[in-house]
């Protein structure tokens, strides 16, 4: 029991020297790696920087108790941080101490909001994320970062939360382009692509092992930063307009506990519960993914619990909205993480940089950080997903263009929920019309089949009926229209029998349409029967009246009302 | 073609005699008897009484040119005077003319809606109202407007359209109680309701037909007027403080277009769409009803432009938004209407009345057309369905009586649409953790069941198992725990068949969640094989690359898949 809820205790009490080792590198590498990024997230979602650090130390510690993935990492991500940016904007003005306070109460609100999911196991709830809303929503997202980076890159302001906004406040500053600024981003930019598209297979070439050769080419941003803070530092090029990242105060941050008052926590709401949900969903997808390689099994729920302790931690030591970040979580994988002991090596080493090393970040360029968080972000846009989608379902499809176009022109919420609305709308209109089929006898079998498709032997007084879908309201009157036309279509009929084999449900709609269509075929002096109904549907219907009004019988097999009948 | 959108053509080239015969005597009927309910609707609707006639006019005439119902008498109802009432109030004060204006668009708006749904072939979008939400806004909607009566019956006034706001503008004014309104109220309500249950009987015990002991237990109402009119013009009980319908011009509405404006419209737009579904739905449900008696059909989707072009006419001829009647249209089936003609005679008989014999209706008092109103209504509450739907489905049970709760809290539109959204998210819920079942061969046949309900012959080296439900985004998770639960706690499988018996389709979610299992499976040397995949999901399937990566068979059925591995 306190194992379920405390993860921790299933390997801490076997825990040895040999992970020691492997933890303490995988913690060592991972602090190194993801300082660049916690800096970039934090500016995205407009925090100052350090509370990308910050929110990097606390929530992992938490999750190392909490959690029940062996590999997840968990800090600031770039959906996230641009999802905190767009909710924390409508409430308070970047810069300000609102604004910093408003984040804290974000994180606090998602990690409430989480624990309770967690606490009703109501995990399934992100389901309703469908697979073609998520893709559609991290490109779009992608997009949006991207055109977000392409101020700093430049040298120039840009502000905005839609991708119009964004794009329309650069024109007027193009003439304020800072040169220096361009040649850092620019060049960055090049150097992350050549070495994500080149890196790994040069290194190799090289003679380096494989998994050195890996570990170098996405040490890229490290290089990147090292070089471009050098390179500012020795030039002086703060002084020609450079834009750095400045004075990070060192230490780490006091325990606060940012009530904020009920409109803040009422406007932030909705956006926690989105922030909760999408972070969720990353995050569960990628510990699913991992712990399925090592043959390991990860609990949703108690993940729930897990990413909602860090985010309430986050919102006490001056953090933001935390969750398990992809390229975070594959470096620490990849590092050879064995348990969650690395995540907390990783946490421990950036609060060691935090009290001692911020110094050495002064002049790291903002420029530098944009092409970072450029070249992470753009592997989120997915055509190829978008062509298989169309490919495969017009109406999936359709709710991924929805998604898509939503959220770059109405912003994040709107995108979000205007897809799940789509995927539930278009799902219900799909069952609302379903298939049925008239089925006849293969000869000689004990199977039956589409009378349309099959060489099949017929009955000319009974008529056999499949139902593909569970009936509820929304195919109750379809089921109805289905069954009257069939009668009024077959004068002789005497017998109408409902298969009911893909009928995994009959709710109280259904149920009326059933006693409508019982009492309808009485008057023309048609009997109607059902056939192979499933123990549940059955043991439902045994709770209403409409199996004692039912003009025919229930037949287990449709063969046996076949011999009945023919 | 032409007969389908003019349905008149249908039955107007056979009319002969004998029909002209029995459909004046029952439009004559609907005349008198539908008069009295025309003003009380009006009356609920904020509206002047007269507005009422001019609603039973034009637009009962168009439904005649295109409705397919042969029985249904268009005219206003109480539900849908209760709805435009609320619309109308959240716009302009009752008794104004801005008021007035707004009912004429929302009329307009209403059959602007039903028309194009009615062309866009978009009758099954009144299905998400499920049977459980209807029964409950009905249920709800009898109280709220008993309610809204209990001033009347009293004399005094009150106001608002939910049901604590009726009821708190109530006790202030009880001392005002006027004792001749109340003698006159509680003694209609009294008369009606003793009729209602004991007339019929107990004029059959006289001697009299059934049939005509019938129409004169539902003349009620027409004898109440009759008697209370009278009596208050005998006793000049007006100057005694008995409200009274007072002065209706006489004479036929105007020709107008109430263009109304943009913010009108929009304010006016959810209200409509609510009431036009509200609308087609009652009304299509008892087209149905009556048709299937004789053996008829109506078309829902010409139905709807049949009450489209009512409530245009409604919009243009100063009356209010319309629908196919309960009350009226039985009275028109009981009464021997045999096609829309009798219809068409009510309409031109309240024309004749409208024109000369409004002034008879001067000292009608309020407080009769209110027990009228409450009489009819109550027979809405309906306690027995709540019971029954508590016994069959709890969730169905949950929305009815959120869809109730709401609707007397909230108010009308609040209730229908968390009503249809508590049953939409139910259903995604009780879909998103299907039944499965592990099944075996049922020995010496080729049938499968339930390993844990049957003593059935199993392979230990494979696992059939059967999924029942369609995959799609709510459940796609869910089968891929399902699955990896299965694996690991069988070390000994070497296949997993999956039987699609019940799937009727596959979204692009459970797509990848089918590739995701495919591939984890594969790292685990396990295969996966589908088996029973139907005709038009296969077709789905194959235009994605899932087959080829598939590390598996696809069998055609069970049994086929069970003689390779056992």
């Amino acid at each position: 029991m306190l194992k379920r809820y405390l993860p921790i205790l299933t390997w801490l009490p076997h825990y040895h020297k040999r992970l020691l080792g492997a933890d303490l590198l995988a913690g060592l590498i991972v602090t190194v790696m993801v300082i660049p990024q916690s800096l970039a997230y934090a500016l995205l979602a407009g925090l100052p920087a350090v509370v990308g650090l910050y929110a990097s130390i606390l929530p992992q510690l938490l999750y190392t108790l909490f959690g029940t993935s062996k590999a997840l990492a968990v800090g600031p991500v770039a959906i996230i941080a641009l999802m905190t940016g767009a909710a924390l904007s409508s409430v308070a003005t970047p810069g300000s101490d609102a604004y910093l306070q408003a984040a804290l109460v974000l994180s606090l609100l998602s990690g409430v909001i989480l624990v309770v999911m967690g606490a009703l196991k109501m995990g399934f709830f992100s389901n309703f994320l469908s697979h073609p809303v998520i893709s559609g929503f991290l490109t779009a997202s992608g997009i949006l970062i991207a055109a977000s980076q392409l101020g700093s890159l430049l040298g120039i302001s840009s502000s905005g939360f839609t991708l119009i906004e964004r794009l329309m406040t650069l024109p007027p500053n193009l003439s304020a382009v800072n040169p220096y600024t361009l040649a850092i981003g620019s060049g960055t930019l090049l150097f992350l692509v050549a070495l994500r598209r080149f890196g790994k297979p040069g290194l190799c070439a090289l003679g380096l092992p494989s998994a050195v050769a890996d570990l170098i080419a996405k040490a890229g941003p490290v290089f990147a930063v090292a070089a471009t803070t050098l390179a500012t530092w020795h030039w002086q090029l703060a002084e020609v307009g450079v834009e750095v990242v400045g004075t990070i105060p060192s230490g780490l941050p006091a325990l606060s506990f940012p009530w904020g008052d009920t409109t803040l926590w009422r406007a932030l709401l909705i956006p926690a519960l989105l922030i909760s949900l999408v972070g969720f969903v990353e995050s569960v997808s990628m510990g699913q993914m991992l712990a399925a390689k090592r043959r390991q099994r990860i609990s949703p729920n108690q993940e729930l619990i897990g990413l909602g302790a860090a985010n309430l931690a986050a919102g006490v030591t001056s953090g933001m909205p935390v969750t398990g970040g992809l390229s975070r979580t594959v470096i620490n994988y990849d590092a050879g993480a064995q348990t969650p002991a690395a995540g907390a090596f990783a946490a421990l080493g950036i609060a060691l940089v935090t009290m001692s090393f911020t110094g050495w970040l002064y002049y790291l360029p903002i420029a530098t950080l944009a092409a970072t968080i450029t070249v992470s972000i753009l592997t989120l846009v997915d055509i190829p997903t978008l062509r298989q989608t169309w490919r495969y379902s017009r109406s999936d499809f359709a709710a991924m263009a929805v998604t898509i176009l939503l959220t770059l022109v109405e912003g994040i919420e709107t995108g979000i929920i205007g897809g799940v609305a789509l995927s539930v709308a278009l799902f219900l209109y799909r069952t609302s019309r379903p298939h049925s089929a008239l089925v006849g006898r293969v000869p000689d079998t004990e199977h039956f089949r589409n009378i349309e498709r099959h060489d099949v032997e017929t009955a000319s007084r009974a008529a056999l009926l499949r139902i593909d879908e569970s009936l509820y309201f929304a195919n109750a009157r379809y089921l109805e229209d289905t069954v009257y036309n069939l009668v009024a279509s077959r004068p002789e009929l005497e017998h109408v029998v409902l298969i009911c084999s893909a009928v995994n449900l009959i709710d109280a709609s259904a149920l009326e349409s059933l006693d409508a269509i019982n009492a309808r075929l009485k008057d023309s002096d048609v009997k109607l029967h059902l056939a192979e109904v499933k123990g549940p549907v059955m043991d439902h219907l045994k709770r209403s009246d409409f199996l004692e009004s039912l003009t025919g019988r229930v037949f287990l097999s449709t063969y046996a009302a076949w011999r009945e009948f023919s």
